[in-house]
Parts: structure tokens; sequence; C-alpha cells
């Protein structure tokens, strides 16, 4: 049986939710507020999990200092205080919602954890909205 | 791969655990203080989640505006300042507990939200006494 | 300098917010979803703090286990799974508002509770809405 | 003996801290990543308090309701989803830090609640960092 | 289709993370503060969950009661404010990390729940590090 | 009036309660569990407020930064992962208790901050058990 070990961490940031290929007024119908040209922000809270088999040499299915280490690099420094539409080039071309930040964190992730775990990214834009990627 | 988004809320309710086809001394047995003839109550916080594909135009899977919407016409308005056994007909015949209750929220959802996407709801009866429905 | 030393508690009851001196309309408009007849309930959560010198010989202000105890016996077996308006005889003639349940647990609380201390009641009805009691 | 009732909101803003007095240098060694010029943001969580005596007809202080919507009006509806520096006025000569933010809504909630009572707020710019104002 | 109940935990104790088989220096270069030779301490938080079929009944799929009296017995009364590589069996052979303590915890609980409902284990070591068993 | 900023940290230790001048028998009366001698442990859970003058120029009582920057050097580097009774030298003859770990706290920040400032600091032993020093 497999084990999920999960780092919580966070981030502040800017965003922006708007389709350059739609019109004004179909941008602001279908993102309403959300849809501010001046941009509004969140801190982000991200959860990361990685599942797999325990060492029994050490008890760790990961070391949790090397994951949260992973989390600052990749995700943190990469996120917390910027724009997301102007500042990350992940966001060039993709809304920055709640969905595609997840995927975006997860793929990130991925090349820097061994392929025989599996990743979880669970991140909440608010306490009350948050988004799980990827769900079998 | 799918991704889900989840939604919290919150409503506030007084129920009783009684089941009429019993003794009063069965109810009393099985049920303890839950059973007590003038009901007692509960803040319930409910997580509602909808797992599905992502909108490439949107960056939603579902616009969690709507999804609030949903939760308030059909859960929050419906069972919000009620008294679960007396107010809420659901429940005339199928006893109030958390896990009939997060079923209840379940079959009321349920056709509001396209078929392709599946639906999960957690109900907290407290911070420490949660149920989650449906599970694989 | 003083310290103070605080405990968390929680109970579950159900209450209706209803003036007998009032008309069912007037009723109505001042408590509104709290006037329902049928009642509804909250989980509590309760803080009491306690406010005064640190015994050097144990270091404690007031042993916590003492506190926690007395908030049982006082506080939880008073109130817990109970419907406040009719099995609580504190509620008989007062209406069961936050602000008139913190105070009824400070008066229940204070005869035990040594004299050169003060005594502070914080009672969330829910983690929105809150009361302290008393304030200087 | 007073009483406190206190209500808890919350609203999402971008916002930059920045000093037009200042050089470019000078506000990036002060104000580090907070001083972003493509802005970042928040979730501020807000607790509003108000403390006086409590009303012997009604049990209560003020009305929650009436606070809440309150808080709606004169705060959320002023701040939620805004860049706190481009969209709102009381920050065109004045920076948003977590204290400037308090005291504008405090100032903005004075004028609407009796003068015999007294108000506190509390501005949560993330969960690890929070202002009160004002502090006797 | 199934679902599941869950109830939270928690208990208090002291720990160190070393192998025996390794010299110190390997010891303190993998567990680096967590192998402080006079131990250190966590709140843990749990959440045990169990999975199956809800009795119609009684409306329950197992009475929470009985889950939080097993808890107590099981968990609570074997490790709260305990050294767990010196007072408690399970960990003089097995390192306990987080990843074996949340193991352990199930082994623990396996025989007293009806074979026909499954077990999960959330262990937080911390409110940001945490660990799921088994996952499937 | 007057402003109060605050900031959350937090650190994992072991203690154990024990008085040397008294019996083991009277040890035990008077800590129970927490007198285990083999040490349990917290991840407690520190608010540090220092109250004071916001600073028109920058819009800070205390710039965030330099608090959390010295909680860390004076607090969490002198704490954290440590057994308090054998590893830290404050408590070579003071019981830490949570009430003397809070003054302890107090007493290494207060030559750090600005003497027209005041401090206050609220330490969590669990989520339910916390002290305030100093109060007025």
């Amino acid at each position: 049986m497999k084990t999920k070990v999960s780092r919580r961490a966070h981030f502040n940031a800017a965003h922006r939710l708007h389709n350059p290929n739609w019109s004004d007024a179909r941008n602001k119908e279908v993102f309403g507020l959300c849809n501010n040209p001046n941009y509004h922000g969140h801190n982000y809270d991200l959860i990361v999990s990685v599942i797999g088999e325990v060492d029994p040499e050490t008890g760790y299915l990961m070391d949790m200092k090397i994951l949260k280490d992973l989390i600052k690099s990749e995700v943190e420094n990469h996120l917390d205080h910027k724009n997301l539409n102007k500042d990350v080039a992940d966001f060039s071309t993709l809304i920055p919602t709640a969905e595609n930040i997840a995927k975006v964190i997860y793929d990130r992730l991925r090349p820097h954890i061994d392929q025989s775990k599996e990743i979880e990214v669970v991140l909440y834009e608010t306490p009350r909205n948050f988004v799980t990627y990827p769900v079998k």
C-alpha cells in the first residue's frame, strides 16, 4: 500500500482573468469583477503531495526539507509577489485561473521528482475556492 | 487528466436523531445526547467539488460563481436556520445524520450539474466530525 | 505585569431568538430567520481566559487541567446538546443571543475562580460572529 | 461591564507599496518585493468589533445583520477585487500598507455606528501578518 | 456508492529521527535538526476515516462515539504525552517519522474495525507537513 | 490613537514540567502526564505584536520583515527543535510552562525593539491552550 506526504506553502500574487480573443463586453460578462483591468490579488495557499513507497532505511517517502526547498525554488520564487499576467511567462497565452495555475505548478514540479512517484497539487485561491490537479 | 474545483459554504440548523420504529429506550441507547427531544444544533460546513475537464477558452472547469449560486439556491436556502426534522421534507422519513444530510445535498445538486462531471460532497457536522459522499 | 491563560472548548445547542413581550410580526422583523419557531442551532466555540499572577513554584497562573474540568462541569455539561430556550433555566426569561450566552457563562464560572483573578469569555456563535465579555 | 461583538469579513485586492517622494532605489530598499511596479495581491481578512452595552429588550449590542450589511456596503463594495493604488481614492496619497488600510476601514465605518459605541478593526494581510486599529 | 466518515483527534509527543545502523555524521546529514539527541516534539493532529455502507436503520456508517472512543483507547492513550522513541514499543526498531507513525496508527486500529470497511489515516506532524496512509 | 502590528511564527520543542525542589510524588500529582521523565513535545505557535505610532513616510509601524527576522534570530533559532529543559539555558532554573516560555520570549525580544513601542506575546502550546504576556 502506498503513502502520501503533503507539504503546505503559499505565495501572494495579482492577476486578471481576460481572454484576448473576446470583446470587452464578453470578458466582463464571463469574468465579472475578476476582469478588472487594473488587477486584483490573492494569498494563494498550496498543498503539494507526493505519493509512493516509504524507504525503510529513512522512514521517509521523500525528505520534506527537499520538497519544501523544491516548492520554494520552482513555485514560490517564480510566483510570489508577482503579477501573474505580466511577470510570469507561463501565463502569456494562458488565463491565470486557479485551474490553470494548479496545472502550471504541477508541470514545473514534475521533472524534479522521481517518475516512480505521483504528484498532486491543491491550490486555494481563497479559503472557500480551491482546485485539485490531477484527479483520477 | 481531470481537475477538481471545490467551493466551501455553510448553514446552521437544528436536528434530532430518532428512529420512530424504535422504543424510546433504544433510541436513547443508540443516539445518546443526539436524541434530545427538544433538538440541538450545528454550524454545518460544506465543501462541494466538481470533477471534469477544464474549458481551454475560459480556463474554468466550472464558473465558481455559478457553483456558489447553485449551493445557495439548492442547499443554503433549503437548510439554513431550519429544524431539519420538522422544516425539511427530505427528512420526514430519513434520520438527519451527517451521512444522510450529505446524500440529500448530493441528490439536490446532481440534476443541476452537467452529467459529464462528477460531484463530491464533504459535510462537517463539527470541525472534528465529517462525512464524504460518494467515495469510490 | 500580569499574564492571561486561555482555554478553548465547545458545545452544540439549538436556540431561537424571540421576545415574548412582542408581537410575532415584530419578532420576525427584528430576529428574522433566527426567530424560526422550530429552532435552529450552532456549534458554539468558547475561549475562557483567566488573568492574574504566575505562581513561581509551579510556573502556572492556573492549572489548565482544572480550568478545562471547570468548563466541562459548569458550561459543557450545562449547555451541550441542549435546546437553550427549553432545557436551560438561565434562558427562561433571557433571550439566548450570543451576548447573553457569554454573560451566563461568565456568571457560572465566576464563583469557582479565585476573586483575585479576572475572567474573560469569548463565544463564537459561528466562525464569523463572536462576542467578548466583559470588556473594559 | 461592556460587551464586544465581532464580525469577520473578507475582500481580495491588488496593491503596491511605493512612496512617490522617494527614488526608485530607496523604494526598492524599503519595500522590497512589495514594491513590484506590476502589483501583487492579497486575500484580506477583516474583523470589525463594536463595543458597548447590550440592549435588554433584544439581547443584542448591535444586530449582526446590520453590521454585516454595513461592512458589505462601506468596505467590501469599496475594496473587493480592486487595485488599491489605482481604483480607490483613499490611497491616492496614502501608501496602502495594512496599517493604513485598517485606518481607512475604521474611518469609513465610524460615521455609521452610534458614537456611544467604540469600534475596533483587525486586518489580516496574510494569516501571519495582521494589524489592529485603534489600540488604547 | 460508498460513504466516508472522518474523526479528528490529537496527541502531543516527543521524538527523534535516528537510524542506529548509521554513523552520527550520516544521521545528522540526513535528519538535520530532527536528529537532536535530546528530542524535540509536536502536537500531532490525526484524522481517521472509515469507508463503507450506511446502515439504513441508524443513518450511521459507524457511530462516531465508538470511533472516538477507539481512537482514544488505541491511539491517544498509547501515544499522548509520550517520548515515541523511548516509551512506545512500536518504535523500538522503527524510526518515528510521520510516515511510520501513520502506519502504526493504521495497524493498531485495523483489528478493531469491521473488515468490510476500509480505513484511512491522515497524520499532521505540523499544519504544513502531513501524511496519508494508505493511498490506492 | 495607536496601532498594533502582529506577526505569527512557530517552533517545535520537547519539554517536561518538573520542580526539582519537590518529591517525585508531588511532581506527578501537580504536573500529571506533563511530568513524563522522557519528555513530550509541542508545535508552539507564537504571535508577537508591537504597539505604537505609524510612520507617515512608510505607512509602517514597524517593517514586518524586520520583525520576522528578529523572531527568527531571537526565538526560533533559540527554541526550535530543542529540548527546552536540557538545551535552553533560560530554563535551567525555570519550569518551561507556557506562561514562563511566553515571558522568556518577551524578555529576549524587548531589548531589540524601540522602547517607545510596547510588545505583546501570545504563545499557543496547543490550539486549545494559550497564554498572553503581558496583560495590563
